[in-house]
């Protein structure tokens, strides 16, 4: 039980699993020692965040091989840092499907269906009775307000309302004005490579017997993404090859327009069209109302490909 | 999303899922219908519980395929009521190993390392600002008590006894009597038969590709069970030969003296000895201070076969 103590989110990390990775550990300092850790590089919108908010980034953990790990904002071993079959999983606080890990002891796994892994945190902290600071509050708003796109998608909750309009009293700021700096971060996609487009915010899944990847790009301005598509869609049969994917699907989300188009890759974009009531034109659909991979999307593929 | 809602606990229920079961649907109710159900026969004990609070047994329910379920007291499908893998698991509340189970969507997933599920559910009420009435106290302070052996179980935390308190000051009775009522309903062994002794409180693992069972009997009078090991040992070999385990063990359980004696059937006595740090002699060990099966000998032999 001596291993060192690592609070982590998924690979390719967004802002709630930097965010929550770094109050989740404050929270757990409180008894014991814990690293705050990453699963991969940070984004620019959690690059602008830790400045805003003065927060060092968390450790970038490349192996987590016989540590001991705290799960946040994922609970599947196909999304967690490399290494962590072999680690031991002590906690896991999420908000996405339960995606079939094993522990041999009993531990806490609280999952919520909430908009964000922040929300869920926020409680931990009241049930612990531990003051929330204003750094830790604005950590918190941002994993909240970037993986609600500002309480609009369809994820958000009544909780996630209540939590996000406290948190930002403790951080004294305008939650709706902060989260669209927040917006605009998550665009800053102009001068990106093909490949980064489709891999910045990236995971993996095993539906079954398949493999499938599903990226989703975040984006007030879709058409800087959409007059690439030929180069984009390359750029994805080349992630297909590489690593085998039965099938990738790139969201190109508008977070205005609350819409997406969904561009796709591999072998199966018929399972895909059926699976989201639609069908591909040059491998391109558009998805009205669309906003939510974890909602919207994910449940679908996985009942289609299982 | 119109299929029936059940709210169950595992096969071969213990007081704990039974009342879990009773009492978390009482909550559900509040907001939808909800049908408390049971995965096999009462026990004893449970049978008292239901009597002294006056409380309708939970319904049977024989295949839970195409139904919406809420699982309490379990969270892996081995466990489940048959059926279970072709249902919709809509919330899960445990306090076991994380057994690997999978969902398409979000859900609520509360799993917490204390003594009962009833602890849990106990908060659960206090989080939904639902007061929990003198009856439901009782089934919670049973399914508490029953499952840490009136606080004593290594298992048991500084919240189930905060929990179990309250819990009787609403139930208006004295916990540490109360207790010692449900131990005796526990124990009443005597007339019943070697194949009952074994299955009775039995729950099937698969750990890896080795499929595992492990019978518990709580007693305060253990001998009533090992003056006739030599039959108990027939029928658990008759049991591992019926369902092909791997390995059968039959943990007795001292209740007074917090130790137990391990009887072994199976192809690998071997590897359960060395998971326990121990021998068998004649196809029995004894195991100084073990009173849990969950926390002292499952996660050993999950990592011995694993």
């Amino acid at each position: 039980m001596d291993a060192p103590l690592y609070v982590t989110g998924h690979q390719q990390p967004d802002t709630d699993s930097i965010c929550s990775a770094l109050a989740y550990a404050r929270l757990k300092q409180t008894e014991t020692d814990a690293v705050p850790a990453r699963a991969g590089p940070l984004n620019p919108e959690s690059e602008f965040v830790l400045d805003r908010w003065e927060v060092e980034p968390p450790e970038l953990l490349e192996d987590a091989a016989d540590k001991q790990l705290i799960l946040v904002d994922h609970n599947e071993y196909s999304q967690a840092v490399p290494g962590a079959r072999d680690a031991q999983i002590v906690e896991i606080v999420d908000h996405h499907r339960i995606g079939g890990i094993e522990t041999s002891d009993p531990i806490l796994f609280r999952n919520e269906p909430v908009g964000s892994t922040a929300t869920i945190l926020t409680k931990l902290y009241d049930e612990a009775n531990v003051e929330i600071g204003s750094d830790t509050a604005g950590l918190l708003l941002s994993g909240l307000l970037s993986d609600t796109v500002v309480l609009r998608s369809p994820t958000t909750t009544a909780q996630d309302e209540t939590v996000a309009e406290r948190l930002a009293e403790i951080a004294d700021v305008d939650y709706e004005e902060y989260g669209k700096e927040l917006l605009q971060q998550k665009s800053k996609l102009g001068e990106k490579e093909p490949r980064e487009m489709v891999l910045g915010d990236f995971k993996e899944f095993e539906f079954g017997e398949y493999l499938v990847g599903i990226g989703q790009v975040e984006t007030v301005d879709p058409a800087v993404v959409l007059e690439q598509t030929e180069a984009v869609l390359e750029a994805m049969d080349e992630v297909v090859d590489e690593r085998n994917y039965d099938v990738l699907l790139l969201l190109v989300t508008d977070l205005l327009e609350e819409e997406s188009t969904a561009l796709v890759a591999g072998d199966r974009p018929q399972t895909v069209a059926s699976a989201l009531d639609t069908s591909f034109t040059d491998r391109s659909a558009f998805l009205p109302g669309v906003m939510s991979r974890k909602k919207q999307v994910v449940p679908h593929l996985e009942s289609a490909f299982s």
